[in-house]
């Protein structure tokens, strides 16, 4: 769920839907029905679903509340792509995506259109006083998105199980240049967190509250391949001292000697990218780095990640710097001064467990399993990736998962002690 | 690897190669792409796959040794499409064929022109002397028709796992009528067992050998879905004297209660067939039960499952009852006097563990890794089911899986002692 | 790893430690040497474990380094008793505590013994100046006391596998009164958190440290059994709502309808404890809950649980309160005014992830691995059960397991936005 | 179940339950309590729990049917120590018995006197016409004996897991002699199998019945440990072609590369046997190779493993060379000539998986849950170890395990076609 103090107007809205159900369809452009079949494990879902489900949630928490005498496209959609709503009723199940090979892609479009139509006719008849539509048409619009970066990541992953290592498109890769690290000192004292002004936000954003936080250093940049290759050579992966008790037995458990995506090839590291398998760029900044890899190279050289408050503290003194970042092309690899790549390059780690703000509250009915339920084991990101939607690039946006994933754009900031 | 003391000639070999290739597209044309995707459990196969793998055996085993100068279609195919031949390298994961959307189908099917062509233009050019290619040919058609009936069996064993039961293709059900079941003697004595003439057989078929049979009684069909109802009904899967221990603790651990594909709708039994979810037919041969459930059912009744000896002993005697099959449709339910059903019905489970008869030796080379290397823990099943290719269904043939397997068209014919 | 800023003298350190090793020879007195053998989990050790890992700390961390010429009582034991202290060495597997039957117990009594002599002759030799030797004597004799609450929850659980109940002791039981559930208001301003004094504390307790914390209202007692009971049989248990999304699948995985330890005979609920099984006394507070069932609970009605932050501000206010626990009996169950049962009841759940304090810094060497290295996916719990030693029960204690653990003595302590 | 056509006399039958009643303690006389509380894996039970489920045994199946008024020991034990009799009810998780101290060991031997006793008392007091009871008592004292043999693997395999490697018993080792590898023809022809005389039998071993034997060749002697560390030298269990498909996976998983209990020490084996680590022997036969490596073996030198058949063939020409073997005590190494180790040296694995014989009938009631229940998925071994009670050791007898358990005193005789 999600609250927006600014509401927009249905004529804004109705454009925004347009373009964003428009971009998932840009999407996968470049996929084959083949590839969109793909669920490669349990965690990710294949393209096709992503537009079904998005679809699905339109469909479920608009069109059937809101609009007189809906006929739903196909009553069975209602158990195939509900993700995780209990309050909407069973799911089929999540390990079995990739196992629907009907309804196929040419209904899942028809799917497509269907809701659209009907969300078009929804939104030129209500008037600006509805804010309740308002507000899940907003939120549906954004949960859109976020299924729109997962469908990037999730087709990565599938598309690298192939030992072709097929490139997703081809993208020119950004320049990255040489450039030191140096830190920047904030100072103690209570700030506020939390969604601060009146435009979309998700429920976890909020309440904004006052937090104390002591004096630390921020990094300017991310920490780049580079330093990590080196983190590597140097018997990083192979010294328990670095690691977290929980990493170092999955380590071990698993052989794992780097991170995922990237494969030596004759003494030399290469990464599989969205444009397929290229030379790691010593200064681009390393990703697909998980939680115990970040906490581990922090530890290697005697610092730390920050906190999710640290975060957004220096984050809110830099968004004056935002950079544009195109979804699937990483950014131009130029840094200044000041602090760099805080937004929209890499998802960077926090040492903050994903939990509920002071004074939170799950909303009521199924948009409350929105975001509350997942509030357990997992770790907050900030900042974005390429691949973000630039809408979600703020200050206050938490994104999460399990220290364990490695399958999202994530990278590592470093954070000290004064 | 087999034997064939009855050479065909390079033209008739050729009329059936093309035959038998073409088959295999027949059989996939219900199917869209995302239907031949499917991988829906290790043992089972995407349809593109089982497309791919046949060809790989004729470039493999025939074309790149015997073709001068052959150039592979695509080099990586040699690992990606080998299923379990060690002599000819690693392989591809097996768990990961469903993850395998390039090569799409449309590299597939140029793959198979690509290996037709070759074939052709090789047995349109070499000569009737060069038995080891005629054996080979020989041996691989078999083998592209074994996989045409695993394709129909994985098809349908992932097309269950969608909701909406999707048929394969709609066919007319065959019409079965009530027949009693009786009982056939034979006598004892010594009789030959293994490939008696001088066709085509696979190398596990032999060699001919002796063996002694005690008098025993088999029954004169199969078990029906009726009488399956009535043990079910009866507490069948309550019952744990019925069950090998085995089976027991499996059956409590998954909660068993009907064999695979039955479903049970406001109290009445439905199954999943290639055309469709329809009612249970009580006359209809009981299928998809595992060698667990038919040893259980056995031994409800105390009976037993005939050995692999007394079942090929009677077929023996019943060859001049053969019934024609056609793959995909199941034969006509009249029954006649004496042993029916023997052929082209269902798979039959014997109790017979499938070991290598008195005299076999593999083969050398890679097709030695055909048959021999499975000899353990698999129970072998006769007679051919309805799906099996007509000129697979002899006396002598032996099928075999895993006594927990399900997803194979199985059946149930009782023998007991005299 | 800990600091103690009022160092004891030798001779007080002498003292405790002599009372310490008598009483985890106490605590097993009522065990078998077959008892003593059981590890019912990987999670829990076996009694004999415990007995001679806490003397491998002694010798490994106090005895190698200060002893002169120290023999070890048997070399083996370096490896076999070691916990998780990587740089310590290797490990002997800890899924396999159970499978030591060698050492025997006499054997494990000795290198008790031989430890304690030892330890007496060098604090006996000594001077009070030589605080690193203090400080490791403090940490390891704090260390025996874990492993003494450690022992008594691994003991029960094994106990519990046995079909016939067996008590670890027979001891009255307290009795528990009812008790009106008041709510106790803290207003919100800058707190501080962490070990406060001069007394020993483990590193995790620190460093002191300020943190804001919004008003909050605090519950004056425990859930009590008879609450838990009621959420049970209105089925809380079913209810998706109330549960984190994977505390929810893992309900449905293992059909959890109860905490730990409790068992239904003829629709009345028993718990199993130290005593045995006994009926639930529903004004006791609630045991065994896991974090899960305990956020469960509190969401049920419309309540949280603390913050760590939330649960220490309280506890300062409190602990003029503190009562007397003995470790093996719960305490009186008469409850005053004020916030009650804050101390030495049961460990009580708070949301907080056991993260590192700001500033904090993981000690040099072994002692490292003490408690930094399990920040991660654990949940920090505060206030002490009746098996606490009671020089652990302070407010700064952090205690910490992870949320699906149930066999610590853990209860349900309620707060609420203000 | 078993049948007995000489019954022996009461008299007789109680001499014999008191030796092998007392025979059971004199193998635990080497354990502490601690040794036999020890269960190392779910297929292996304590000494504690063999010594309490014979005891069960009798109770079970002949004090509570024939002792008039006979009042259990503890009723508790029906269910505690039933190993798998469905028909006698529920039993205790067999993963678990490790888990129960109580009762302690006195407990149990207290039992063990409780039912010898009434035993005795039953015995004197019977007449030798009850048939029913006479065959009982001797199948129950033929279970004990089974359970001495089994207690003595299980203790093996537990020991082991303990890094010190503590011995059983220290006895002196058998010297072996280098003794060339000789064939001996056998004709074909129609053979007697199955249990042939009027001693005491299991219900697996008959019904006597006849079979055609192929004419084939049997090795003169055992494979020994110097031929077995050739095949591992020379790569054998990197060489898939020996291996069956199923051992290879298995193989490849475990990363095995020798038998069980082998370990190698600065380039030199070792084995691990009841008398402690000793260096391997290169003239004594090899033994703990699971059926997958006899297979192995024998491929690699063109050879294989003889039927069951084939090897009860060739025992009853070779009776006359029985040896006696003492049952913790390896037999001595001289070889003479003809067919050698046959009996009494180690279980010699039969290419033959478990199956009922012709004319086989499981009989009523919960002893007919003694064998047929196994009959799949396990190989038929024969012979009998140097553990194995001498009364047990003869033609017909029927030992069965899966193909991948290694924890038997089981060896390799090598077969060939003719």
């Amino acid at each position: 769920m999600s609250r927006s103090d600014a509401r927009p107007t249905l004529v804004e809205l109705a454009n925004s839907f347009q373009r964003v159900r428009k971009y998932s369809l840009d999407l996968v452009s470049p996929l084959s029905e083949e590839d969109m079949q793909l669920q490669s494990m349990p965690d990710a879902s294949p393209s096709k679903w992503h537009l079904a489900h998005t679809s699905w949630a339109f469909e479920t928490f608009i069109l059937k509340p809101y609009f007189p005498n809906y006929q739903d496209f196909d009553p069975s959609f209602e158990y195939l792509f509900n993700s995780y709503y209990n309050a909407v009723g069973e799911q089929f199940s999540r390990l079995k995506r990739g196992l629907l090979s009907r309804p196929n892609l040419a209904t899942v479009l028809n799917y497509r259109l269907h809701v659209n139509e009907h969300m078009q006719t929804l939104l030129n008849k209500e008037n600006d006083e509805n804010h309740s539509l308002i507000n899940l048409v907003q939120l549906m619009t954004n949960h859109e998105q976020q299924h729109q970066e997962l469908l990037l990541t999730d087709v990565k992953h599938a598309l690298f199980i192939n030992p072709a290592y097929p490139a997703y498109q081809k993208a020119k890769q950004p320049n990255y240049h040489p450039h030191p690290m140096t830190w920047t000192s904030i100072e103690s004292g209570i700030h506020h967190i939390g969604h601060a002004n009146e435009t979309f936000y998700f429920d976890n954003e909020g309440p904004k509250h006052k937090v104390y936080v002591e004096e630390f250093e921020l990094a300017n940049r991310l920490v780049t391949c580079g330093e990590y290759i080196e983190f590597i050579e140097n018997g990083g992966y192979q010294e328990s001292s670095f690691w977290l008790s929980e990493a170092w037995y999955q380590l071990k458990e698993k052989n794992t000697l780097a991170p995922l995506y990237w494969v030596k090839k004759e003494d030399k590291w290469f990464h599989y990218t969205l444009s397929g398998l290229i030379p790691v760029d010593l200064n681009a900044p390393v990703t697909h780095t998980n939680y115990f890899e970040a906490n581990a190279y922090a530890a290697s050289i005697n610092k730390r990640l920050p906190t999710e408050h640290e975060w957004e503290v220096a984050a809110r003194i830099v968004t004056k710097q935002l950079r544009e970042a195109s979804p699937t092309q990483a950014p131009n690899g130029c840094l200044g001064s000041g602090l760099q790549q805080m937004f929209g390059e890499l998802w960077q780690w926090t040492s903050s467990s994903y939990n509920a703000y002071p004074g939170f509250k799950i909303s009521e009915g199924a948009t409350g399993e929105y975001n509350g339920k997942f509030m357990v084991n997992q770790y907050v990101l900030r900042g974005g990736s390429f691949v973000t939607p630039k809408g979600h690039i703020r200050p206050s946006y938490r994104n999460f998962f399990y220290p364990g994933a490695s399958w999202q754009f994530s990278g590592i900031r470093l954070a000290a002690n004064a």
